[in-house]
């Protein structure tokens, strides 16, 4: 019932995440009929984040910039680095207030079955980077999942004999959490990383 | 702590109905970080149904034909035609499988204080429609919203006097409703029993 440009259209915007094929629709036909002006907008930012955006040369976040934000500021501490997986997780710990150092963001994490190794995701510069940049302390914030783990582990095993202090985030009941409805898993991590009072 | 272009392309997705900070921020980093093919497509669908798609010559719905599928299939009984507000609302009643007959798209419905009038919505255009195609039944399916029924209203006084019979889908569709959002059940039985105006 649609003409071929805009089922193409409707078909096309099914590539963002969490959008399926009545939003799809909604979504074209909103921009057609209601938000021309914005739709050109969103055609021309997509086509030069596509053309410039690549990886910063520090922290491999994404930037058009030879340095990202963060790795710019000459006020952050550049004898810390924390490891996480996605730009995402630089924001929820940028959130915190909590950090002021910089960051390295592997963009995924070890999954050799996706032939996914430490070259793709940067550690063989991580070790050059951190001597350059004089890091004294890591913290590895990888997701709490299986391959966050074994990624984890591996970057404890790199930064090690450098004489770093590596660290890795606590896992446990996240705040607010009622001990009834945490899953076993956490449970038992949080009491085996147990605190003295 | 995102790159001027990353910020222009989160900024850009929220034009998009439904598309909060929090989901066009992830909308970004995953088609940047994820799918650059899926984003280029989108980039270039925008542009394409921006630059050539507009009305169809005869039913005024979207499409970059000068005739839509609608208008251009000969199987389609011509003497019945059925007026609504918006594309969205074609695809509605198509889902019913309860007409063969053709469309006419107003986009939109009267509203005096936002400047739309009879032109605006094609009315000028609706008596030589029904003239030159020989209609002789027209369904009036606008919204069940004080607009849309002033619409109608205005549209059965604009077509009786030609002899044609002038129905208005039933109230099986909910008061204040958008055809959109109704099941195809519930439309089919208002198709059924429209009533004549
Ligand atoms: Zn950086
Ligand atoms: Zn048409």
């Amino acid at each position: 019932m649609f003409s071929p440009l805009i089922k193409e259209l409707i078909e096309s915007l099914r590539c963002l995440p969490g959008v399926g094929p009545k939003s799809a629709q909604k979504m074209a036909l909103y921009l057609l009929e209601r938000d021309s002006q914005g739709a050109d907008r969103l055609a021309q930012s997509l086509r030069s984040a596509l053309d410039k955006v690549g990886r910063c040369s520090q922290c491999r976040t994404l930037t058009e910039d030879h340095l990202c934000p963060i790795c710019a500021d000459e006020e952050r501490n550049r004898s810390r680095l924390c490891i996480v997986e996605t730009p995402a997780d630089v924001i929820a710990i940028e959130s915190t207030k909590q950090f002021d150092g910089l960051y390295f963001v592997l963009l995924g994490h070890l999954s050799p079955i996706d032939g996914i190794g430490p070259e793709e995701l940067g550690l063989d510069r991580l070790e050059t980077i951190t001597q350059q940049q004089g890091v004294e302390e890591v913290i590895i914030a990888t997701n709490s999942t299986v391959e966050g783990e074994a990624t984890s582990h591996y970057i404890a095993q790199l930064l090690k004999p450098q004489g770093i202090e590596v660290s890795r985030i606590a896992q446990g009941v996240p705040m607010g959490g009622e001990l009834e409805y945490v899953d076993g898993n956490t449970l038992a991590l949080a009491l085996e990383g147990r605190k003295k009072l």
